[in-house]
């Protein structure tokens, strides 16, 4: 069977290598005498790489070559990844793509034309890297109706955190170590702002939910805010702090999703998932609570995931009934997060400490304080109850002579 | 699509009433117009259940009726199990099983019958319960020559060695506190002398590395001989006692394969997998570590896998390329355990404990002692270094006037 690679950068490079190293076994289990890359398409030439002689520089090339019947895109971006996979689709090939960016927000449209050509369009890599989580969330939890999935989506910013917790490093100090050892770019902000995350946890619930969810539509917080503080009122209520993807069915049949740091219980095993690992944590109804951990991106770890779609689709030939499938973007599927329960976390300042504890607990009904180490006489931090987020926000709001710093979710697990 | 159920015990039960619950979901997602349970094979009858009438006591009435196209095997046990299996798959049905005795024993053969029908034989359930495990190994993983796999595989062990661990609780009050719960049964044996454990690392091996490996090549050992003493001297060494199932590659393509109490490192995922929780540790060439979590036994927990399956074999029809295989048992695969290198954690005891320390560095070349609150006199623990297994027990056989107590081996994960 012959492949193409669109993009040889990191992931696509890896994905070259990896069929050379083990293509008897790849070819092996998944019933075919071969598994060859012909093409690899890129604006660069390779000529000192042994697979230089493969490079071609025209898509044209591929989607005319009856030969190949897997075409591989991990070139990232939008605008021409969606542009060549719509072609290489509608010429009756089979996509396996890494690009999460691509999936997030042309997901649906990809799929359908994927069905009409019955061909399979699959992204295994596109989350989590090389852990296995598309492929267990639709299939081998495929019984299950899935309450809520929640996940540890993005390794710089668990490596910054974990720096924070461990290391009580400054923010600023641990996303300079990142960028110093290359698990951050130069320009963090996809990062630490939380969209990398937003992306993979759109694709997470669109398959667990059957409906698009584009990143717009996601409340986003990344980790710029969180302060050493933070993380100390986070150890004293048995937390550590995590940036979080999560997406849970609510009322009315209504998605519940966001990206934001979240205090997770140190009981949990998403607490000790730590540095630039990642992890997924699913809740179906009839399998209870499942977790799966491993390494989130990297050269090989991400080309183990590519290559495992390209077996599938090589196993699944022209049976398309296992392919992925969901429905269109829906207006008002997304739930108002506000309206949505949920406790928080609160670090503010107050003149009068007092008077300040005396109002916030009448507010809220009832608080619990937290303490630290060598806190300033004026700082206050606590956790809510349980109420509609809308609702806290607004007790915080009218609370006089309290003036809030940091604000953080409370998971439940 | 009809199905049947043979044994309508705990899990044959949970995958019945997981069909009826979650039924159209589970028919949509397979492609398919619909998924019910024509018949239950039991020797009782069950008239107070609304699916009492579908109760049938003869395996014929499955086997005749071409409707059927999937079996679901539930009863446990071998010869019974190994009969029906191989009449069903022989009438031209898949198979999907939960009975990790039968597949751990006869495995191969039903592969290959299998094989011969163009029949799909899947048992997911078999391992780890509900938690996606035979799956991801063989076919997310697939890409990967497979370094080693490790897991926590029996949840009655895991629930005995926590409170040991956590509430300092001994061996015989945490395992009545176990029967007490139902995690264990009025005869442990098969849990705590890690038979049960066993069959599962023999299936996960046997996929992993393409031979049938039967429980009779595997040294096994359980943890009815853990200590307190035992639990507080891997704390100093930073680490928890668990019972691993552990299988990996070594020299000249052979397999260590073993299951033993193990220090594991607190650093490790595996240390914080507690309770009745099991987990499954991949090591691949490609990916790197991964891990998968989660409810390894129970009704609903195993149903989820039972019921993932029976839609694998319905989407896959008459394409059984995506079946797993492996080949005969094959003599001389298995390595002798003592020739494997590992380090030894040791407690013993010594009348002239200066003379048995000097005696003790002579022989191991170096020591890493390990202390604990309150230990007598006479009691020495230590860490050994890494060595053949074989050649760290003749150091030990050979040391005059040290006793040891307990020898448990030191994993590097």
């Amino acid at each position: 069977m012959y492949i193409a690679v669109m993009g040889c950068g990191v992931v696509g490079s890896g994905v070259v290598e990896l069929i050379e190293k083990n293509g008897a076994q790849i070819a092996e289990k998944a019933g075919t005498d071969f598994v060859d890359v012909k093409y690899i398409l890129d604006l660069r030439d390779f000529p000192d790489r042994p697979y230089g002689h493969k490079v071609v520089h025209d898509v044209n090339t591929i989607i005319d070559d009856p030969e190949v019947e897997i075409v591989v895109e991990t070139m990232g971006g939008l605008t021409v990844a969606y542009n060549f996979v719509s072609k290489c689709l509608q010429a009756g090939k089979s996509v396996v793509t890494s690009n999460k960016e691509l999936v997030a927000a042309r997901g649906y449209d990809l799929l359908q034309l994927a069905k009409e050509n019955s061909v399979s369009f699959l992204f295994e890599a596109s989350v989590c890297g090389g852990i296995p989580a598309i492929h267990p969330l639709a299939d081998c939890l495929g019984a299950n109706q899935i309450t809520e999935v929640a996940g540890i989506l993005n390794g710089t910013t668990n490596f910054i955190l974990t720096k924070m917790i461990r290391e009580n490093m400054s923010f600023a100090t641990a996303l300079k170590m990142a960028q110093e050892l290359g698990y951050a770019e130069a320009d963090p902000t996809a990062d630490v702002e939380g969209l990398d995350a937003c992306r993979k946890i759109c694709i997470l619930a669109s398959l667990a939910y059957g409906t698009h969810v584009s990143p717009v539509e996601v409340h986003t917080e990344g980790i710029t805010k969180i302060t050493l503080e933070d993380v100390e009122y986070a150890e004293d209520h048995g937390c550590v702090i995590k940036l979080l993807g999560r997406a849970k069915l609510v009322e009315d049949d209504k998605i519940f999703i966001m990206v934001s740091p979240a205090l997770v219980n140190k009981t949990s095993p998403l607490s000790s998932v730590d540095d630039v690992f990642n992890a997924l944590f699913v809740r179906g109804d009839a399998v209870g609570d499942v977790m799966f951990y491993g390494r989130g991106a990297g050269k090989f770890p991400t080309a183990s995931a590519v290559v495992a779609d390209v077996m599938d689709c090589i196993r699944l030939g022209k049976n398309t009934k296992i392919g992925y499938t969901w429905g269109p973007h829906a207006d008002c599927r997304i739930a108002d997060y506000k309206q949505t329960e949920t406790c928080l976390y609160v670090r503010g300042f107050a003149k009068d400490k007092q008077a300040a504890l005396v109002a916030l607990r009448e507010g809220f009904g009832h608080i619990e304080t937290l303490s630290r180490k060598d806190a300033p006489e004026n700082e206050i931090a606590f956790i809510t109850p349980l109420m509609p987020e809308g609702d806290l926000r607004e007790v915080l709001l009218n609370t006089k002579n309290f003036a809030e710093a940091s604000v953080i979710r409370v998971t439940d697990y």
